[in-house]
């Protein structure tokens, strides 16, 4: 006998919306978070599951605008980088808005820890899994941003040597995201890249198999 | 003047709720999972946030019992030099349940696209930015699993290589988990880590700094 452990259905509700509504924001207003809800965000993080229950992340709060400055630059530097990167598509890159570094109320920035060579569990072949528990974390800041009518967008396009250099990093930690939260005008009814017109989304039908790579049952 | 998109006090408790009853499970009721569950929680999955629109995840539905058996093989042998390679703790990390995979009502494989390398934006530098999409992906799934009353349990012990081979995955691609889902009989009031003893939590105060590594404001 299978013993009911759902929620109700209006907390299913609740829980489906929020995903499918979370978007990757990068126009902001300015209106500064309530740390209020700042701390309920960043607990929302801080609950994530984590591969050996290493809690390999790390928050860093930006509220000095020297270095929000500072992270603007490294980021616009990148941009050019990748622009060029991408060869035929630079020009149309270029013309799309990638973060709103300047424009949002808060930044965090979401590191790895250093000495994680420590944690074996769940790492000896695959020791990447510490950056999969850190976006876990980031995801479920995203959903609680969300539910909060927070804005959140996740910017990954900078050199995370020089990031880490203008933060302070210890040798072994690793910054991979700049997170930029707060409030907003309106959320995108779509994924921004889509409406932008710079890739279309696959349906989930093509990326799930069965048993084998590849096989799609019909 | 600032909008208000939160959602209402209700949902909200229900979004917070579910981030923080969700567990790592080992332990499982073998009941099967409802195929329209199923195919909800793929698709709350399939609504993650995904670098430059990748959408690298890959998801494999495991229903060969022979296959299953051979995954259960694998992670048996790498749970064995796990302990090897955990020297002193290595009795302790074998009394340890570090999977359900033979328990479970369903059995699933994600895995990393192969052609990740086309995939520029947001990824110059960061190219391990794909798997954190998925790892994304991953946690809308265990999140929208806990809200209909089932268990999910992330299993990384395991050899990617093997376990390529086994599925018949392409060149370039790469699993990075096998998801042990179904029914159980309750969910760990806590980290099972925690409770079997294996690692302690540390508080978020001490993981937050505040402009530079290491600040920790009082």
């Amino acid at each position: 006998m299978t013993v009911d452990h759902r929620f109700s259905e209006e907390e299913r509700t609740a829980i489906y919306r929020v995903i499918a509504e979370r978007r990757d924001m990068r126009h902001f207003l300015s209106d500064p978070i309530d740390p209020i809800v700042l701390k309920r965000l960043l607990a929302a993080a801080h609950q994530a599951p984590s591969v050996g229950l290493m809690q390999p992340w790390r928050f860093i709060r930006i509220t000095d605008a020297k270095i929000r400055n500072a992270i603007a630059a490294l980021v616009e530097e990148e941009r050019l980088r990748t622009a060029e990167a991408l060869d035929e598509r630079g020009s149309e890159f270029m013309r799309l808005k990638v973060d709103g570094i300047q424009g949002c109320g808060e930044l965090l920035i979401a590191a790895l820890a250093d000495k994680r060579e420590q944690h074996i569990f769940g790492r000896r072949t695959l020791p990447e899994m510490d950056l999969a528990s850190v976006a876990c974390a980031i995801q479920n800041l995203w959903l609680a941003a969300r539910a909060e009518g927070l804005g959140m967008g996740w910017v990954s396009i900078f050199d995370p040597v020089h990031l880490a250099k203008l933060l302070k990093l210890p040798v072994g930690s690793k910054p991979i995201a700049i997170l930029c939260l707060g409030h907003v005008a309106a959320f995108y009814p779509a994924p921004m890249l889509k409406i932008a017109g710079w890739a279309d989304e696959r349906p989930l039908e093509e990326l799930l198999f069965h048993n084998t790579w590849g096989n799609i049952e019909k």
